[in-house]
């Protein structure tokens, strides 16, 4: 009999989520069933929707009930099947959740290759970040070359597979990150065109000096002062795909006035703005495919890299993503469950 | 040598439009040139996007500058001809704002067939107004047969083109206007499935009401508390085309808090909801022809009906405007410059 250690959520947070919203537990695994297999979690993704799941405000998911397992994609290990096409030793990309082990369905598996990406790209770079700023700047942002594209949150996996592409497009990019660390690796490690510290007391004077054309597309995945600093250099007929408001996840009221929503209106009015909230789930059957092989080709190429930031051990995952709810990490942040035996080189 | 009276833009107005914003001069025309024409007003389109050309702030167009005629489409007589294809007794549609005579360039003149429609439609149901709702309806709002489409001054000449648009795709339209009065205008004229009035302390729940499969699409022409009501019903993947803000035209300060622009933007995120402002023009040379034979169509057919406003005499042109940006007037609103030769009935 194989047991399971869970993190679930104990409670709603309010706010900030604190270790009381957690709740450790181990418990036994059922026996497999026909068309299921056995899985050793080795990473766990840490990505900011999770804090949304965490709500009863509506939204495009069923929100998590207390007593739920934490939710999340996770890259594991086959220790056995008894589904056809996997085997002991497959490594493969499921969505398990913050636990060490777990049964599942093998239909809702997709076998990983260690040949072709190291195993950890498939919740990052070639997975839901990357395709989340694949789906987003392609199908609803558009650059054009010599236009300007700026992404908030621009040293996190999403942002900076979104200025890699814009750049891949002949677009300019310009990312918006907390401090002067990570705006050099926005310019060194990622190629941005310029990298503006929304921490900086001269923080819109650097966006505009950024961005001496105004702004074609604003990739939002941010929100907060930074939306308002950036709204206020759009072009006509600028484009704003939004996948994410990190800044106003933990908010637990509704922020004092002045009301900025009329003036946001009106500037959607005259400049014709496109605003548009999108999940990435929506764009899989049609983009998905395309996706993979672009990105993949552009890692290939060096158009496109990637850094993650690894935290070892399951106990350490609620105060990581409370790290990723305030920018504390660089790269893609994952939690490294369990051992890797691709042995990929960290 | 012939003169034109016209009323002016004195100053740019603080909130409500006053009559001390207004001048009014008569002045000389000059000699007609080749290619130009000798004008004589019959009707003056007042609509409310001239409120936002009497501002500074950043637009899709140039302010008017102290000083300048009022602008504005219009409906003449050609009294003298200099340009080949227009003749002494053509009724054409021009763009030559208050005032009783002008001189125009043809090249910018449509002529109107006054068998096919009253000359005045030209600027109502057949022209700006009517193409504003076809376009941002069919283009950015795209109802499907079944979905809710809501429109709020729905009584006036863009709102209630949208709602019976609608209808002829098979959408529900739902109507939002202000008094019963108005109300069962939209019901019996024009063919809403449901209105609601906004006036009504039992707005909310009145809207709910109305649209119980929740909305679609909200085709935004008002803003304020109107579409706060409205976005808290709006579906997944909803439409949002945005053509005015009449409600704040006339703000002087921003309004007071809470900050409504966190929440609306989280609804955009959790609801992939799409907002889009336009201008009609963005969409004139893709969509103007279609536009012209489809219209005609549906009001030959009786699919879609429309009312006039008509107020008599330019002095008053200054009183009726302020009345459009309180939504006194039902249906669209022109003043009678000078006599209508095409004997129309009214």
């Amino acid at each position: 009999m194989t047991t399971t250690t869970q993190i679930r959520m104990a409670a709603y947070p309010v706010g900030m989520p604190q270790d009381s919203d957690f709740e450790t537990a181990t418990v036994e695994l059922p026996e497999l069933g026909d068309g299921q297999v056995l899985l050793r979690t080795i990473y766990l993704s840490l990505d900011p929707y999770m804090r949304g799941r965490m709500s009863t405000a509506k939204s495009y998911a069923a929100p998590l009930q207390p007593g739920d397992v934490m939710l999340g994609a996770t890259v594991c290990e086959v220790l056995e099947s008894r589904a056809e096409g996997f085997k002991a030793g497959d490594i493969v990309l499921a969505y398990t959740g913050w636990q060490t082990h777990a049964v599942a369905d093998a239909e809702h598996l997709r076998r990983l290759d260690p040949q072709q990406a190291p195993v950890s790209t498939a919740v990052g770079v070639l997975g839901m970040p990357g395709f989340t700023a694949y789906a987003g700047l392609l199908e609803i942002g558009r650059p054009k070359p010599g236009e300007t594209v700026v992404v908030a949150a621009a040293a996190g996996p999403v942002g900076s597979a979104v200025g890699q592409i814009a750049r891949v497009k002949g677009a300019r990019a310009v990312g918006i990150a907390g401090g002067p660390e990570k705006c050099r690796i926005l310019t060194e490690t990622y190629g941005f065109d310029a990298a503006v510290d929304h921490r900086s007391p001269t923080f819109a004077d650097d966006l505009a000096a950024a961005t001496p054309d105004g702004i074609d597309v604003y990739f939002e995945n941010v929100g907060g002062p930074v939306t308002e600093a950036v709204v206020k250099r759009l072009n006509l007929y600028a484009r704003m795909p939004v996948c994410g408001l990190v800044a106003g996840y933990n908010a637990t009221e509704r922020p004092a006035g002045p009301d900025e929503l009329p003036g946001f209106m009106r500037r959607v009015l005259t400049l014709s703005l496109t605003i548009r909230g999108f999940i990435q789930s929506e764009f899989v059957p049609t983009h998905y495919k395309a996706f993979q092989q672009d990105m993949s080709g552009w890692i290939r190429d060096g158009e496109v890299n990637y850094l993650e930031d690894i935290v070892d051990g399951l106990d350490n995952a609620p105060e990581a993503f409370r790290g990723l709810l305030t920018g504390r990490n660089v790269g893609k942040l994952l939690v490294r469950v369990g051992e890797d035996p691709t042995g990929k080189d960290l």
